[in-house]
């Protein structure tokens, strides 16, 4: 069975000596009492709750899987999970990042994030549950009336209660303006939801004695499309002016979806048979709302995918020290033993390698992001939060389509270096593959979400927040331009620095003319402005390292061979992901539909 | 659930248009008499049984898997696949490439390759319970005495009995020449054969009345290593002399592996407890005899993932044409339907043909690779025998490791083809992506084949092998080089040529510095070769295409917009491997082992 040790040491890292969080979070009125101390300490807690609780209950989890009771409609979750989640509850760890007005502890959404990161590497089914749960009470806590604020926040703040969102139905995911769940007014202003809705993650379990459904829904004078979709609360058992429980909601689920993965999470088909819920924000307006929930799942998704890059890349590296297969080819290395361990073989090393590295640019790259969302959160100065919001925006899917990419390579590459046995079960890591498979899929395909970074983050506005994106990234080079021993890092960043500029002109021009052009390269565009996030990250990581290199301690040596193996090996896919962009449409668009 | 047509059309092109087998076979003593009509009207019959029968079987044989009855150590196989087995024999399927004398059909390999493309489209899990049988015959075929043969052969050939190859232990499976299963010789001239082996595909199961265990072992006196390893056969009841079954043997199923996938095959840990069988071959040369077993089931795991990749295209396409979801960026492409079908969509389009150039660029090499087989096999010429032989060699690597890391990036983009639906079992998608993982890793893993490529088949003899097969492609760039309709084609195939001989040297001249170097570039080496044998075949695929233009056919203009598609959006994938290839080993080796 795999085993989880916390990055407690390259979290602190990245929050205290590269990111300098504490300063910045400081700056923020809500945040000026935070201090490095309280950080780590709410990190190490939680570390080991991950560790000792959640990750013990993942393979068992996966091999168990749910169970829907037909004639009650209640799931059952895999033995241990609803326990666990007892524990989560009573530790307070749901309130982390709340709001102190519902009963929260107040803390940044960095912290959060790190948190969270963990709780990914320990389980990802079992971290979807309270995870959905958050963004219900982020939505909530946007778009809720005070009535409704009052009525559901303390409860999905505390974790008495959890929340879902309920927005799939069987002909329409990505394109929600075809959903057809309708919701008709109720003489006491209330709604009659009725409806049929699908892959509604911790739709329905046991851990909870109410779960808290957000639902899209058309009311009867809606306008086509997805300018006529609303917002509903619709909870499982209906919730009295004070607070207490009523009765039983007609919100069922109805099915559990079999899936490659996530089995220890409950995917619910849900029937809504008039079903009462209360309308949340403008009529109409319901997208938009669900948006904050979306924006804050994406980066979610990209932090399990994190999470997966670094348990898969731990147990992989354990076994490669451990594993004896043959001698490297030039001599033994362990000459005292049968064979040498794996570990020296350099094709294991890139794999390893691999995994790590994207795991180390992903935590800088999410850590930089959501110190954005605490900006855009908590800042009191309107051009701050401004420039926040916008870099939040550009990062977003790129920290959705890319960390998971990456994860779903890096946690391939782990499974091979276990051989045979990583086909196998009891090893676990052919589970991190598959759990790592949704995060493409869900809160948005990674394709939608390069074409949201490229057609509506960068193009609508002429690459305004990129340029501002850019121009921190030429400070930086321009500062270590006379640095001899940056020259390795800083070189390539600045030539991935403007081929990016040019590529991103060139396609503009070509999307002038045919706008499916932006669709053609979408997704290769992604990859390449993620590797620029992670060439400047890792660069600015290497400046430190060099910097403490004299001090002999390990942790910097291994930063900077990394940094290195970042460079040589993994940021040449640019060089391929350039070529394929500018090939553009024509070779997509030869064959006739009929050809296929 | 997933329907498959077999491809026979591309199938046809390929044997007939492109390689112009029947003219090649003709010139083997052995198939004289072959032509094209009872080539098709066996692959017609075959296709048929393989989408009626075993496709079926496909998706209810991953749920239901295979049990192991732990007091009978009996194995019983999903629904159907008996059933399915005892068609197949009465069809005659198990004889068709197998040698007359034993009561074969004596067709080419080339037709049993295509034939076992069908199968594994169909159903990968079924198919290598007959697929492991096949190579045991190859192998008993190759090394067994004149006893053995009449013994085994026939029902072999027949498929009332079927074989395995029992190689892995729980501490070895790269490196077998740790492995210690022993075999004590007994007065008789038998020999009793104790110890585990794990991994064994088709180990134990309810199709037929005897196994026919082929087990490497160590005698008394055995050399240390590899060298040091014998073969024997190790049937699962005794045979006596006239073939009839005698009593059990003491080869157990003690377990069966909790696979990621195939799970319609049992995977079987195997306990031998002082097991009798009979020496295959000379003492101490069974890894050599094995060889020929192993080579021809790389072949036949690089044929699983081109089968699984067409099968995954096949649906996807059907599921992009049907699903509708959002409008094309460039206007509405179907204005009366409430979305566009997907198959608008650039990059679904690029997911698409990204599977589709991998199905038919696989199916050339393998067509033109065992079409090397059966010239090495039944050529009565010498020099002929030994060109075919070291091309075979030379191609088996390529085939095995770049097929199946293209059919994991294939049937992943096929799933991700159908959203939220590609994670949900019921499709049948994520079922063709966990079937198709295992093909990276058994047969010698896919950095086990490039070390064989770039270590063995290309360095050892300084590259004489790969320059002849250069040299074919330098002959048709210079034949087209002034056809202007081709210039598309052969300047990119002329420009990889080269940078394959450069990179070849470069490395061969670092690895003189340090062996090392061979095993940090051979994964990136083995897929740019990759890249140029399917390159080649896709230009020579134009050329006919393009010559058969005015026929108005489609089947050409499909075939020329594939082609297209492979030089502007997968050959630049050359681009990124050349430079990570470069970069060579330090970046590998810079991180000490206790800093990972």
């Amino acid at each position: 069975m795999p085993t989880y040790n916390p990055p407690l040491r390259d979290m602190q890292f990245v929050l205290h000596e590269l990111f300098n969080v504490v300063d910045e979070l400081k700056m923020l009125p809500a945040h000026q009492d935070i201090d490095a101390d309280t950080i780590n300490a709410v990190l190490e807690e939680g570390g080991k709750f991950c560790s000792q609780v959640i990750a013990p209950l993942n393979l068992s989890g996966d091999s168990e899987g749910c169970q829907l009771n037909r004639d009650t409609h209640e799931v059952q979750t895999p033995k241990g999970f609803k326990e666990a989640y007892q524990q989560y509850v009573e530790g307070g760890w749901p309130a982390l990042s709340c709001d102190p007005a519902y009963g929260g502890q107040g803390l940044p959404f960095t912290v959060n994030q790190f948190f969270y990161e963990m709780l990914n590497s320990a389980n990802q089914a079992w971290t979807m549950y309270p995870g959905l749960s958050h963004g219900a009470y982020e939505c909530l806590h946007a778009h809720g009336t005070d009535d409704q604020k009052k009525l559901y926040l303390p409860k999905l703040t505390t974790g008495e209660w959890t929340g879902t969102m309920c927005l799939t139905e069987p002909h329409c995911g990505t394109d929600l303006g075809m959903l057809r769940t309708k919701a008709e007014p109720q003489a006491d202003g209330s709604y009659k939801i009725t409806g049929q809705k699908i892959f509604i993650s911790a739709g329905e379990h046991d851990f909870v004695e109410n779960i808290v459904h957000l639902v899209l829904a058309r009311l009867p004078d809606a306008p086509q499309g997805s300018k006529g979709i609303s917002l509903f609360i619709v909870p499982k058992f209906k919730v009295n002016a004070d607070g207490s429980i009523g009765e039983r909601n007609a919100i069922f689920c109805s099915g559990l979806e079999h899936k490659m993965g996530i089995h220890g999470n409950s995917t619910c088909q849900m029937t809504l048979d008039g079903a009462v819920g209360t309308l949340v924000g403008q009529p109409h307006k319901g997208l938009q709302a669900m948006f904050v929930m979306m924006n804050a799942a994406r980066l979610g998704v990209g932090n399990q995918s994190l999470g997966l890059t670094e348990v898969a890349y731990q147990n992989a590296v354990t076994y490669a020290k451990d594993r004896l297969q043959m001698r490297a080819l030039s001599g033994p290395k362990a000459p005292d033993k049968p064979a040498d361990p794996i570990i020296h073989h350099p094709d294991v090393r890139k794999m390893l390698l691999t995994a790590r590295a994207f795991a180390e640019g992903a935590r800088m790259l999410q850590a930089y992001t959501v110190l954005q969302l605490d900006k855009a959160f908590y800042s009191d100065d309107e051009d701050e939060k401004k420039d926040a919001e916008a870099e939040l925006a550009l990062l977003t899917p790129i920290i959705k389509a890319f960390i998971t990419d990456n994860g779903w390579i890096a946690t391939s590459h782990c499974l091979q270096v276990y051989g045979g046995h990583g086909y196998i079960h009891e090893w676990g890591m052919e589970q991190f593959v598959r759990d790592a498979r949704i995060n493409m899929i869900y809160e948005g395909t990674n394709t939608v979400q390069s074409l949201d970074l490229l057609g509506r983050k960068v193009l609508q506005n002429n690459g305004a927040t990129l340029k501002k994106f850019g121009k921190k990234i030429a400070e930086f080079i321009e500062e270590e331009g006379t640095n001899e021993a940056m020259q390795e890092f800083v070189n390539p960043l600045a030539d991935i620095g403007d081929k990016v500029t040019k590529l991103t002109q060139e396609i503009g021009m070509k999307a002038f003319a045919n706008p499916d052009e932006v669709g053609a390269a979408a997704v290769d565009y992604l990859r390449v402005v993620g590797h620029l996030t992670f060439a400047y990250f890792f660069a600015r990581a290497a400046k430190i390292a060099l910097a403490q290199e004299a001090s002999g301690d390990p942790f910097y040596r291994a930063k900077l061979a990394t940094a290195r193996f970042y460079f040589a090996k993994l940021l040449p896919e640019t060089a391929t992901l350039i070529r394929t962009a500018r090939a553009g449409l024509k070779p997509l668009m030869e064959m006739d539909e009929a050809l296929f």
